[in-house]
């Protein structure tokens, strides 16, 4: 493995990517159109991405042989996740792999408490945290002065693995539910907590940055969250000035810079009270906050992605229309009787003009399973833009036409 | 066979695609979006889109087993081309396959005859003809009395089989070419003549129906053939005035419907001197005049299709931008010692608004290997859209930049 080759496919490379979920299956829809295939180490023959590309490797991202398994010939090596261990990281690189992006950046999106003292030492601005690892009497106080000096306005978080709000748990009701979770979670998770930022709303800054240094930006989207993951993104972020939305693409830009970021990387940005931006959390790779650029932005995340890793030229980021508004198509608490099939057919007879991603996963409550896009026409306002891929989403999701709509239900 | 099921995976179903050619490898991409995987009938593993869907029978489209093979669970079977024999689509047919268009539309599609003759006497614009099939003697004398008629302003086409200029014989020098180009094809192809219409452009009125009888056509488009094959597609047609858009379209509407079209249907027309319309051929089937749709229009005419097979509600039409120009990317005479992959790097640092699309097809001489989509920003001029999309096609093509840019170079 010491020198990756080209795929003998019409003279084209080969990306690996592991992880099987939709990422995967996304980007190997853009892999089609560059001319290659791409290649999937999945857990599963049934994964997302598994069932889509014919070159799939069924393996562990927990095992180095799979994963020298899957990166064998591929000319890059990328990630639908940020699970593989930092270890099998650094052999697959010390066995020539190109890792994109590479360990010493992937790690900052691996550890939170590693980010955050790595962003506090850029200058980025960063929520106040304490690390609470180590000696549990010691975390413990730590703790306690922590909140105290926050009025319990905190977050607790595991340092590793979270995600869709898996790992963090907000702090409501003082010490005592703080001490609660800390000593719940402390045995399996290394936790760290975090002033809660008096925001108004979330922002995510996505951008794109190859080995040779290039950088692109797409324009700042505003999420929002229910029940602590990603449920909307408004693009662009509306009201954004223009100042404030270049501080934070410029943000994510130097600091994909600092770290050696290959490949995409989102930012996502508290907005303060004060109109002042704070990191929250980095991930390093298609996100769920750049899937409206599948229909509404020139070049869209996961034909970025491809081009970063592989060091092309980056794509133009412009959005196609003024608004773009994506939902996140999710599992509901009970399985409509209306098949996800039924529900499609009575989507596209109401909303023609409907983007629909779905990614082949039974349904489970909560589940991300698809997300639709809604591109506004010109002059279409916001707020039916919205409405519309609101309530098809929550259609696609439930079954049910959602008459009294409420924008802001479930939003934490 | 007499009860398509639908696809276990997560209650979604499965459409079989005959041919495993570049529209096969494009449709598997919106398939991906819908939640489906295509499944495709590939005469060799090596297929443009036997090598990007895991779901591959390999087989014959001459072969009846194989079809039934490739039709098995699919709730629809479609193509991504005209060849498969008549009689082998009504077996599929009476075995229970929903074969989409089915066979009472496709043979208008695969014999220009049947074609000609039943557009005629729809009272759809055709031009004048003759059949010269039958008795050779015969033949000869009525193509010497069809061509006298018209000033030897003739071409002679197989009836069937033809694609991309082959089959087709324009005649330039009278009779004695007429007699020589028959004598030497009528061996081994039926033929017709047809009177050569003089024409100021070609046109291309795309729609899509589905068996529930939802018609929807995307805007007119204008298309420039060189050497006897599509080059490039200007979208919308520029200067066509709405009346003659209009006509262009129910045209298509109304023959699709006439003939119990299901699917995609290309009716490819000419624009005469004296503004009118004259029917040249039929596609049924995503078709190169559509690829613009991509990058250019709310719903691609891949995803389309699926659409209108599976019956769904079809999407909606509409272009996204004022202007788009298509350019194919064909194998050049001499391929260049640059790579594809090199080119395309090349490419992308000079246009980042480029979409490329490349089919994984070896290059040789004028054959089709990808195309791209410029998409005009507000305000930019056709003639620059399409200056930049013919400039870096080339440049895919034969590895040069042309500097004098001719726009009429090779059109016939």
């Amino acid at each position: 493995m010491s020198t990756p080759s080209a795929s003998p496919r019409a003279g084209l490379p080969t990306v690996t990517m592991i992880g099987g979920g939709q990422l995967a299956r996304m980007t190997h829809q853009s892999a089609i159109a560059l001319g290659q295939c791409l290649r999937v180490l999945a857990g599963s023959a049934g994964d997302p991405a598994a069932v889509v590309s014919p070159d799939v490797v069924l393996g562990s991202h927990d095992d180095l042989d799979d994963l020298l398994r899957a990166a064998e010939g591929a000319v890059a090596l990328t990630f639908d996740h940020e699970g593989v261990p930092l270890e099998h990281l650094r052999a697959l690189e010390a066995h020539g792999v190109a890792v994109r992006p590479p360990s010493a950046a992937l790690q900052y999106a691996q550890d939170k408490l590693l980010m955050r003292n790595r962003l506090a030492e850029l200058g980025l601005p960063v929520p106040a945290f304490v690390d609470l690892a180590g000696d549990r009497a010691a975390a413990r106080s730590a703790l306690i002065e922590f909140g105290a000096a926050h009025d319990w306005q905190i977050v607790l978080k595991a340092v590793r693995g979270g995600y869709d709000g898996r790992g963090v748990w907000l702090i409501d009701c003082g010490q005592e539910q703080a001490l609660e979770v800390f000593d719940a979670a402390a045995d399996s998770s290394v936790l760290m907590a975090e002033q809660k930022v008096p925001m108004v709303r979330e922002l995510s800054a996505m951008i794109a940055r190859s080995p040779h240094g290039q950088g692109a930006a797409w324009p700042v989207v505003e999420t929002i969250q229910r029940n602590g993951q990603c449920a909307v993104v408004l693009a662009p972020a509306p009201g954004l000035d223009e100042e404030t939305a270049q501080r934070a693409q410029q943000m994510a830009l130097r600091l994909a810079d600092e770290l050696g970021v290959v490949g995409n990387m989102a930012m996502e940005l508290f907005e303060t009270v004060d109109g002042a931006l704070v990191v929250n959390e980095l991930a390093m790779r298609p996100h769920n906050s750049g899937h409206w650029t599948m229909d509404g932005a020139v070049t869209s995340q996961f034909e970025q992605h491809l081009r970063a890793v592989l060091d092309y030229p980056l794509g133009a980021t412009a959005a196609t229309a003024d608004v773009v508004v994506m939902a996140n198509i999710l599992g509901a608490e009970n399985v409509p009787e209306m098949s996800m099939d039924e529900r499609l057919h009575h989507l596209m007879a109401r909303l023609p003009e409907a983007k629909v991603h779905l990614y082949g996963k039974a349904e489970r409550p909560d589940r991300k399973v698809g997300h639709l896009n809604i591109v506004g026409r010109p002059g279409q306002p916001l707020a039916d833009v919205r409405e519309r891929a609101e309530r098809a989403a929550h259609w696609m999701s439930h079954g049910v036409w959602t008459d009294g709509w409420d924008p802001h239900q479930g939003e934490n």
